[in-house]
C-alpha cells in the first residue's frame, strides 16, 4: 500500500489580461504545480506570479511545456520534426528553471502539456525525445509520466526519476488508458465520487477500470483539473478524503 | 594601453524560414556572440544551431535579449510596465542559458537588442532594472554595456563584472554617444576606414569622436554588424589591422 | 436635446481558451460592439462567435483594432512608423469586414482600442492617419471618437461620418478629458450614480465634469465597460435610467 | 490545345526585417501573384509593398493563406476543427482583400498554401471547407487549384470559376501527383529542362508524368517558386520559351 501520495494541478494557465482557473486557491490544496511555459499560455509575468505563490505556500515548481500555439491553448496536434520539438522543449524548460529560480524556488519536475502529452503517451519515441531534451538541460528533473502508459515504460527504460499520476475525474478503460470524453461518465464531477475513487485506488496501488478491472500500478501523484467549474471543490474533496484514510498528501 | 580586445557580433536573428547575415563567416572572426533570444528574432531551432557552431569554433556565448515584437525586429520602442520588463529579461536568459548547455556550452555574457537598449542607454534605471534581472537568475554573466554611457555606469554601481563596448563602424559624437544615422558619416562603410579607426581607439584606451576630441575608455570588445553586405569584409579588416598592429584578439 | 442615445460595449476579447467579460449580457443592453480583431485579442473564432451573436440581436458590429501585443492586450504604447500603423488598421479592419459578412452582418463602424486610442486622443496626427487608413478600406465606417478631444477635432475635418462617444463610469476633468485612473473618484462603481450622471449629460448635450462644470458636446454613444464585476450591472442600470427618462436607446 | 497561359508564383514571404526571394524580378516575369496573408508569412507591411508593386506591373493579386505558424512558415501540418479553420481563412482573405484595395488593386484569386494545402490536396472535404469559407467572404474569388487532384475536383463541384496548376520545376508520377522530394529528379534545377517540359505539357493540354504517361488536364497557370538561388532564372527561362514556341502569357 502508498502511503504517501502527491496532488497536482495544471496552474498559470493565464496569458497577459487573462486569467484561468483560481491558482490561489488550487495552491493550498495540492503539492506540485504544473505551470505553462510561455508556448501555450502562461507568460513571462503569469509564471513568476504562480511560481511565487507556489514557493510560498511550499508547492513543488514543475515545467509544463506544450506546442507553440497560444489560440490552441496547445490542444491542437502539430508536427513538429524531432530536432525542433527538442530545442523547443528544452527551451520552455530552461525559461521556467529561471523563473523558478527568480521566485526563490527551484524546477522540479517536468510534465507535458495538451496533445503533446496526448501524442507523447501514444509513441514512445516521441516521450522519449521530450524527457531526454529536458534532462539534458535540467538533469535532476522528475518526470511525470501517465501511470500504466508508454510513458512509463520510457522512463524506466531511461532510467530517471518519475512520478506516475493517475486522474481524480476521469474514468479508466481496461487497458489503463481514458475513457473517451465523448462517451457518458467519461469525466467526473461529483466530489464525493471522485474521492472515494482516489482512495480506493491508492489503497490498492492500482488503477480500477469502469469495468472493475484492477491494473497495478505506482501511484506517486494524482491529477486535480483547475480549470472547471467543479474543480476546486473536487480537489479539496479528494484531499479531504485520502487524509481521512490515513494516506499522508505529501510533495513527491 | 589595451594589448587585447574581445569582438563582437549580433547572431542567431533569423526565424524559422527566415535567415539573416552570414554567421558562420562571423564566428570564424568575432570572439563573442550575442544570440537573440526567441522574442525579436531567434527561435530555439535557430538559438540551438547558432549556439553549437559557437562552442565548435571557440566563441563567447551571450544572450542578447529584446522586446516581444517580430514584426519590428525589437527595433520599436515599447513601454512595459518595470516587473514585465524584468520578467522578459529573466524567461529569456534562463532560455538561452539552458539551450547554450544543450549545445555544450554556457551563457556567459549578457547585451540588451534594439529599442530596449537604446533605452537602457539613456536612463539608468532601465539599465539596472535589466541587469539585476539577468544577474539574478545567471550570476556569473559578464554585462557588456555602451563605453562611457549611463549602462556602464550602472555596471560599475552594481560592481559587477562587465565589458564596454565600441562600434567599428559607427561616428562618436563628443559625448560619446553615436552620430545619428540620419547625419552624413554616421555609418562607417568603408572596411579599411573602420578598421583603422579601431586600432587608434583601442591603442589610445578612447573613443574618437568626429571633432577629434578623445574621451578615455575601457574597450574591452568591438562591436561588428552582422547584417549589412559589407558586414563580414568589415569585420574581417577590423580583426586583421588589430592583429597587424601588435593588439590581441581574444575573449574578455 | 439628444432625444436618442447609442450605447457601446468592446467586445470579442476573449482569445482561444480564454473569454473576458459577459458577451451574451451586454449584447442585450447595448446597441454597438466594438469588437477586438486579433492583434491585442479577439481569434478568427471569437471574431465570429462574438459577430454572430451581435447579427441575432441587432447591435451594430464595429472594429476596434489594436497594437500587435496580445501579452500586453494592447495596452501598452509602442511606436510604429505612420505607414506601418496605417497597415496595420487596414488589415485588422479587413479582416473584421470580412468576419461580419460571413456572420450575416456589416461592418459599421471604428473604434481605437487601448494605447492605441490613447494615443490617438493626444496626437491629431495619429488620430488622422488611423481613420483615414480605415475609410481607405472601408469608406462607408462611422468613426467613433472621444467627445471634445483631437479625435472630433479631426473627424469633423474629415467630413467623415462620427459618433461622439462618453463614458458611463468614469469621471471627467474641465478640460474633457478623463480623470486619472490614480485619483480617487476617477471610476465609477455605482450603478446608479453612472445612470443618473448618464441621463443628466445626454439631457444636457454636455459633459458634466467633476468640478460642475459643463463642456458642451455632441453625445451619440455612451460606453459602457464590459471586464469589470459590475459592468453588467451598471450596464443595465443605465439603459433602463435613459429609458425611464425619455430617451430613446438606438443604433446610431 | 492551350493557348495562353498564366504564371504564377508565392510572394511576399517576408515578415519584418527578413525577406525571401526576389519579388521585384519575379514580378516582371509572372502574371499572379499568391501572397501571404500574416498567419505564416507577410506582415502587413510586406503585403502592402508587395500588392502595390504588383498593381503597378500589372500583375494579379492573390491571397495565400496558411496555418497560424510563423515559426515553422506553415509548413507543419496543424489540426485545427473545421469551423476555426474556416475562420482562419476568411479571416486572411478579408486582410487581403482590404490590402489590396489600398494598394490601388483587387483581390482576383486564392491559393492555399504549404501543409494546408497538402491536407487539402487529400482531403476533399478539407478543400471544400477552405475554398467555401474564401468565396463566403469573396464570392469572386476564382479559385487556384492542383490539376488533376481532389481539390479540382471539388472546385467542379462547387462551380466556382478555378484556375488548374501545374508546377514547373516538379516531377509528376503517374496519378498526377508529385514525385516525393526525397527522390532523385523529384525538383529540376536547370532552367532549359523546366522550360521545355512546360511547353510540352502546355501544347499537349496534360501532365507529362517522369514515365512518360500523359494525364490529360486543364493548365491555366504554372507555378513559379520564387525562394530557390534558380528561381528567377527558371521563371525567366519558361517565360521566354512558351513566348517562344507562340503561347501567350497572360493573366487568367
Amino acid at each position: 500500500m502508498t502511503a504517501t501520495v502527491d496532488l497536482n494541478s495544471d496552474m498559470g494557465e493565464g496569458y497577459g489580461r487573462w486569467s484561468l482557473g483560481d491558482d490561489a486557491a488550487l495552491l493550498d490544496i495540492v503539492t506540485s504545480a504544473n505551470i505553462a511555459c510561455g508556448f501555450h499560455a502562461g507568460d513571462p509575468d503569469v509564471m513568476a506570479q504562480t511560481m511565487r505563490l507556489a514557493v510560498e505556500k511550499g508547492v513543488g515548481i514543475g515545467a509544463h511545456p506544450g506546442f507553440p500555439d497560444l489560440q490552441g491553448f496547445g490542444r491542437r496536434r502539430m508536427h513538429l520534426p524531432g530536432e525542433s520539438l527538442a530545442n523547443a522543449i528544452r527551451y520552455q524548460v530552461g525559461a521556467a528553471s529561471a523563473m523558478a529560480r527568480a521566485a526563490g524556488g527551484q524546477l522540479r519536475h517536468l510534465k507535458l502539456h495538451g496533445a503533446l502529452s496526448n501524442m507523447a503517451s501514444e509513441d514512445a519515441a516521441l516521450a522519449r525525445l521530450c524527457y531526454a531534451a529536458a534532462l539534458e538541460v535540467e538533469p535532476d528533473l522528475v518526470i511525470m509520466v501517465l501511470a500504466a502508459t508508454a510513458m512509463e515504460v520510457v522512463v524506466r527504460e531511461m532510467g530517471c526519476p518519475y512520478a506516475a499520476e493517475i486522474f481524480a475525474d476521469r474514468a479508466y478503460e481496461d487497458d489503463a488508458t481514458l475513457v473517451d470524453r465523448a462517451k457518458a461518465g467519461a469525466v467526473i464531477h461529483d466530489p464525493a465520487h471522485a474521492a472515494a475513487r482516489m482512495v480506493e485506488m491508492v489503497r490498492a496501488g492500482a488503477i480500477i477500470a469502469d469495468s472493475g478491472k484492477r491494473i497495478p500500478t505506482r501511484i506517486d501523484t494524482i491529477c486535480l483539473h483547475g480549470d472547471t467549474p467543479e474543480a476546486v471543490a473536487i480537489a479539496r474533496e479528494v484531499r479531504s478524503a485520502l487524509e481521512g484514510a490515513g494516506i499522508t498528501v505529501t510533495r513527491f
